[in-house]
Formats: C-alpha cells, sequence, structure tokens
C-alpha cells in the first residue's frame, strides 16, 4: 500500500484565512486575498503579525478546514496508508492545539499515523502534499504541490489547487455533494 | 552523513528509575530493579500505575537522563546526522512536557532534528538505536537494541548496555570523565 504524507498549514487547515480573518477582526481591515499572491506567507500581514499570531495560545486550534480535505483524506485512507505530518516543532504551543485540532476535524485518523517534526527530510513515503517547496524540494516521491498564495509562482510541481483535484491526481472518486 | 534516529524513553529518560522513585514517594515501597528484568514494561508498578503515570502532568518533564547521553549524542552530532524521534502521540500531555525536557538537557540538539510521531515505520535513516523490539523490527537499517528491563530476554539484535556502548558501537570517542 503506498504511503501518502499531507502537511497540514494551507493544506488541511486554512491558515491563510485565518490570518486574514484575525487582522479582519483585531485591525477592522479587510485584506484582499487576490492581493496576496506570490506574496510570502510571513509578509501576509504587515508588521510581523503573521510571526506573532504564529506564537498565539489558540491560533492553531481555530483554523478553519480547508473544504473538502476531510472527504478526500478518508477517501484516500481506502487505497493509501495516510500520514499527515505537520512542522510543529518550532511552534511548541502549537503541538498540543494541532492534536486536539486534528482529534476534533479529523476523528478518523489514528494517532498512530500523526507525525509532528522540525524538518520534514526524515520522512520516508511515495507521496507528498505539502504548500512548501522547501519541503517537496528533498522529498524522493511524487510530489503535489497545493496551491497557497505564497506559491502561487512556483512551477517546477504537479499542482493540486484544492482537494478535488487531490482526489482527481490520486485516483480516489469522492461523492461531488461530499466535497 | 549517516542519519541516525534516537529514541527518548528508557534510551535518552530513564522512566524505569522515574516509575520506581515515583512509587516510592507516593506508597512508601522500594522497588528491586533486578526483580523488572523481563518484566513488560506496562507492568513494572502493580494496578496498573505505569499507565497511570505516563498520563500525569508532570512526569515526562520531570523524568531523570540516562547518564552518558548528554555527552555522546553530542559527539554523535560531529560524525552523523542526528533525530530524536519518540513515539509521543499516544500521549497528548507529553508532546509540550518531551520538547521543553530536550530543551533543557539537551539544548544543543535544535527543534529542525526532533520528531514526535505515533509509529516509527515512518522514518528513513540508517541507524536506529531503540529499547523497543515493535520500533526496531520494521527498520530497515543498523538496529541497536538499548538494555532496558523489559528486553533483557531479547536475543535478535546489536545490543548496547549504556551510553559508552553506544560511543564504542558507533565509533565515536568521549572522554571517560564525560561519560
Amino acid at each position: 500500500m503506498a504511503r501518502i504524507v499531507i502537511d497540514m498549514d494551507n493544506v488541511m487547515a486554512d491558515l491563510t484565512a485565518h490570518y486574514v480573518n484575525s487582522y479582519e477582526a483585531s485591525h477592522g481591515i479587510k485584506l484582499d486575498l487576490q492581493a496576496l499572491h506570490g506574496v510570502p506567507e510571513g509578509e501576509v500581514l504587515p508588521e510581523g503579525l503573521v510571526h506573532k499570531l504564529l506564537r498565539s495560545a489558540g491560533f492553531f486550534r481555530t483554523a478553519p478546514v480547508i473544504p473538502g480535505s476531510q472527504e478526500v483524506i478518508k477517501a484516500l485512507m481506502e487505497k493509501y496508508e495516510v500520514f499527515i505530518v505537520s512542522a510543529a516543532m518550532e511552534f511548541p504551543l502549537s503541538l498540543k492545539e494541532k492534536l486536539e485540532w486534528l482529534n476534533e476535524h479529523f476523528p478518523f485518523i489514528s494517532w498512530h499515523n500523526i507525525v509532528f517534526c522540525g524538518s520534514k527530510t526524515i520522512v520516508e513515503a511515495d507521496i507528498m502534499i505539502d504548500d512548501y517547496d522547501k519541503n517537496l524540494r528533498h522529498f524522493k516521491g511524487r510530489q503535489l504541490l497545493f496551491t497557497a498564495p505564497h506559491n502561487v509562482h512556483l512551477a517546477d510541481y504537479e499542482r493540486v489547487n484544492n482537494w478535488e483535484d487531490v482526489a482527481a491526481a490520486l485516483g480516489v472518486e469522492v461523492p461531488a455533494a461530499r466535497v
């Protein structure tokens, strides 16, 4: 059974929307998502606010789920060995919050199949789904770049724009109503 | 540079001593370490107390460091790529505590090189040091079984009884005074 490793941030959890919503809530200013295309993730908000949010209690715990991720991951698990691999070690607060978030939104994923790491170079798998060039670049298997505003200009990868694309790329069927 | 993955519990952190000390503190009874030879880890203490301790706040945070581990790991890092890989996902409280414990006792290990997982089958490396048959069994590289009371009867592995043995097996020199 082929093994897929799936990233959390910006693949399962919509951190971009979460940044923008948090900024609107605190500053009353609604940012235009289109204007974030090609902007490095840390610069999505002014004054280093992204880095502050990433270190704020509750930020990861309350991130919205990217539509389709629950249904497609459930379908992938019937055909593949699925591991969730998140580079969580940089943000110690995130460890507990990410685990709780997964248990709430993806209760069908066992703790056996969750990995929190620093560098993803240690992971052995056949397929990787990630929004970051730095994670995909060193991976020996099939690389799927999940579209996020910061990576829209990257052309070197097989790109998936959403979870319907993932289902199509990996040959699983999900009833349209469920995605 | 060859990559080593090193387990935490019973390899870097002396959980057996920590169980026995905790039991003595709470029950006033000092268990004989020799009597624990060949006893499964969960049965080291009566009445499922090991499982309770593993889920107690502060237990992992206060575990004693196994002598020599700091000095030998520091020496290994000059010759190998070292990753600490702990099956921490079963005990959610342990995530933060294990990271804090590593930062306190092994401040020279970067967060880039720390992995908390459920199953260790996802890890790609050349050498694994672990006290558990279940982790070593599926590992394709060189397997070093670190002696713990529960594994003394296993004969299928290259065995290391302590960190001096690890240094010798992996060809690093540590001044005797430091181990």
